[in-house]
């Protein structure tokens, strides 16, 4: 074993450690701390992302990263050694041109305006965060102009979706949607499925149990995770045997939970699919904000609300609900989650209407940031965009500008992309998951998953950062990303819905 | 304001951060955190302690501690500039001296042995611990050996109970137990107490709103502080504004979760008691083992084991559980949760006897420690002092001498002498704060607490480490410590409940 490789492994363990200990900081934060601990929680969570940084930039790491080269060009592509070593390095280059001071002052106003968010969202305020957002923007350039770019968005696309630029996102968003709008007026066309089955009083504990359950037929290790409560739901890694959910119940709205769940259990999923060998080492993660996400929308959406999945779990369902659907045929209660319909909020949107919510905040990252649109103007132009693009305009700032917590966490610009992207994925990978073995969907209506958990483990999991967005598409479909496998997906699923 | 001060706290306060982060993942450990996270915490929590250790023992913290004895001087004794410099130097001046690599070694061990530990006890296998404990008092003596001493358990007496040496603890409990012994022969002679009542089934939801209803007026803020469960309960402190307890509950004795609860909010009181302007500080903690131990085992004894307590309470408790209790009367109750017997296990033990389980380790302890005693030779002593001592022998290991974590987590000598030291103390506190007060009992008889919980605060909380041990006793209560209000204590109660 080559010593220097050692020696980077044991500091690449220490920064591990330390981004490791800040999630557990961050998710006690959301789901146990008491109010009292708030101010000092804040401190130490700056405080281990500081020393984490200083340790990953030391010079001596960046000496270690260039005595490797030899070492790395003698090992495959992709074994441990030459990935971990390469991985390393980008994130080392990334790290090194960011200057503590900087970083020291996003995360302070990324915490204050954050803060001011929480406050201003439910007084419908968006004067509150006006000049936080505007400071945000400032932050979001200046942290771009540390890196070579063609367009000033390139750099904070790139750092949660390798190999993607302002460019190519726009052209495939723009053809994305030139097949979407259609559909979107096609099915709107139709008369509205109808979803008040759902919106009846469902008992917390049930809901909790019946999320769990399924999560569990999916794979979902509860032996190396758990489920928590919280008022935004989230995943999170402490290490390959402890990944996390959270989510949230709504007593009168049974969706609102359910796809919650399998929405974070899918990328729990990913990540305890990690090969075991890369714990302690940057590999041990999800490959891409896009990757990632095509496996939380795949298993909500793709799995968790195909008729297959509910001609398997609708008996027990009605089991756990006797009250509230026992009259509830499984047709009816299919369609009405797969409900589509024109509305406000991104996270509530329905399959088809989602991605035309991404779309907009991703313009308008790439307005702001190339300096045509002002912070001020957003209101106003988030209230146009929505009645020419939903065909709804939210009433307030509340549901429009202000619902999501994004770009009020300290950054513009890279944050949306990876949600269409990752329902792009979700149906390329599915297509080739299922071609492989074509009885995966007999598999789902049976309550079945694990051909499809062990393509998906096989292809795409273990490998965590050992390649590239592009090359883990390339390799797992044979073809790079394509939305044709999407559209074909959505085509199918709701043109029978709607008889298209 | 001299900015080698500022300095100076800007580095104890990122040493306070990452102890505090350690600490939030201890939590989590024990109360959270799934089983397949186990071996990454340790390496986390291990990666933790030794960048705090490194950060804490840097050169330039010596160079600003020596450079700021003038102003140190300058400042009276018990500011918070004095009192800050003169804590971190005793501390910074007792971490230089133990090598980083040992400390590697004792938590690797430390580690390696509870796990060992939690096999062994339920199995009853001393033999599986006994290398490792012989590892164990190797290492605790060479702790010792890197300060000067007298005795080679003074430093690690030290450590816990600052002032006290071997020489004087044994003195102290010397004495102490020639007063106990005829009292606890004077008592077992009497016919036992029935405690049968608290032996019935008392569910786990019902106990917890008691017992966290009690605690909530003795002053524990759960604003600043939560309790959950574990398997085995603690306080733990991550900021002033979040100090935590935990419990365990048995729906077969009542008295097993209740005066746990109350012994650890007890602890917390005293955490959450500390002047706010020490956060961030190594100042914000309690002052030592045995002062700590005071509070916890004033609320859970002194109090919550008091006839006026339970004058007040014993008709809520009638309330909460009037199947179980309506047909006990408040003598009997009061009687079975001050039963006094010979018994086996300490935890468990009354507060006569319980004393003599703590010397009992004490001095095996330093017999280890002076080689007078052989670790393989601990199960035989234990069955013969147990004899000797209590009068009832364990009839195995498990009941024996693996009964207490503490020798198994790293370390023989220091960590039992506190225990008694705070029962002493706790009397000699509660003696001078009703002096202070003549009214106290009587508020306890009314459930009111804020008298008691009021000259606490201001006598010992608010101080944190400002004072020493030794100083706080004498400040608070006017004189030395000293065992006469214990006796006096133990005397005045158990007299008048077995009529002696």
């Amino acid at each position: 074993m080559e010593p220097k490789f050692e020696q980077l492994q044991e500091r690449l363990a220490e920064v591990t450690d330390l981004q490791a200990a800040a999630a557990v900081l961050g998710w006690d934060q959301t789901t146990y701390m008491p109010p009292g601990g708030t101010e000092a929680r804040g401190r130490q969570m700056a405080t281990l992302a500081r020393i984490a940084h200083e340790k990953f930039t030391d010079d001596a790491v960046g000496a270690l990263l260039d005595d490797l080269r030899p070492y790395e060009a003698s090992q495959p592509y992709e074994s441990f050694a030459a990935s971990l070593i390469r991985t390393a390095r980008h994130d080392y280059e990334r790290a090194i041109k960011v200057p503590p001071a900087f970083l020291t002052e996003l995360y302070t106003h990324a915490a204050t305006s954050y803060d001011a968010w929480t406050r201003a969202r439910p007084a419908n305020d968006f004067g509150a965060v006006e000049p936080l957002l505007e400071k945000t923007l400032d932050l979001s350039r200046q942290y771009a102009e540390f890196f070579p770019h063609e367009h000033i968005a390139d750099p904070l696309i790139d750092d949660s979706d390798y190999g993607m630029k302002a460019a190519s996102v726009r052209t495939l968003f723009r053809d994305l949607r030139d097949q979407l709008v259609p559909l979107v007026q096609a099915i709107t066309a139709q008369p509205p499925a109808d979803d008040a089955c759902l919106r009846q009083h469902y008992p917390e504990d049930q809901q909790r149990a019946f999320g769990e359950a399924v999560i569990k037929r999916y794979g979902y290790d509860f032996d190396r995770g758990r489920q928590d409560k919280t008022h935004h739901p989230f995943m999170t890694k402490f290490s390959i045997g402890d990944v996390r959910i959270t989510t949230r119940f709504n007593e009168h709205d049974l969706g609102d939970g359910l796809f919650s769940t399998l929405h974070e259990a899918g990328h729990a999923l990913y990540e305890q699919g990690v090969s075991r060998v890369f714990e302690g080492t940057p590999l041990a993660s999800g490959t891409s904000s896009g990757v990632h996400e095509s496996q939380s929308r795949m298993w909500e959406n793709i799995v968790g609300r195909s008729r297959g999945f509910w001609q398997h779990f609708y008996t027990q369902l009605q089991d756990t609900f006797p009250l509230q659907l026992s009259d509830v045929d499984l047709d009816t209660f299919y369609r009405a989650v797969n409900k589509v319909q024109r509305s406000l909020i991104r996270v509530d949107a329905d399959e088809v209407t989602y991605n035309l919510h991404v779309m907009l905040r991703f313009d308008f990252e790439l307005a702001m940031l190339e300096g045509s649109m002002r912070v001020r103007d957003l209101p106003d132009a988030w209230h146009e965009r929505m009645e020419s693009d939903i065909g709804v305009a939210p009433p307030d700032n509340r549901d429009g500008v202000l619902q999501d917590v994004h770009w009020y966490s300290g950054q513009i610009g890279g944050v949306f992309q990876g949600y269409t992207i990752g329902n792009i994925l979700s149906a390329q990978f599915y297509e080739a998951a299922t071609k492989a073995h074509p009885d995966i969907p007999n598999d789902i209506a049976r309550g079945e998953f694990g051909a499809l958990h062990g393509w998906l483990r096989e292809n795409i999991y273990q490998y965590g950062r050992t390649f590239t967005a592009p090359e883990i598409v390339e390799r797992a479909t044979g073809s790079p990303l394509s939305f044709e496998p999407y559209i074909r997906y959505l085509r199918g699923k709701f043109g029978e819905l709607y008889s298209l």
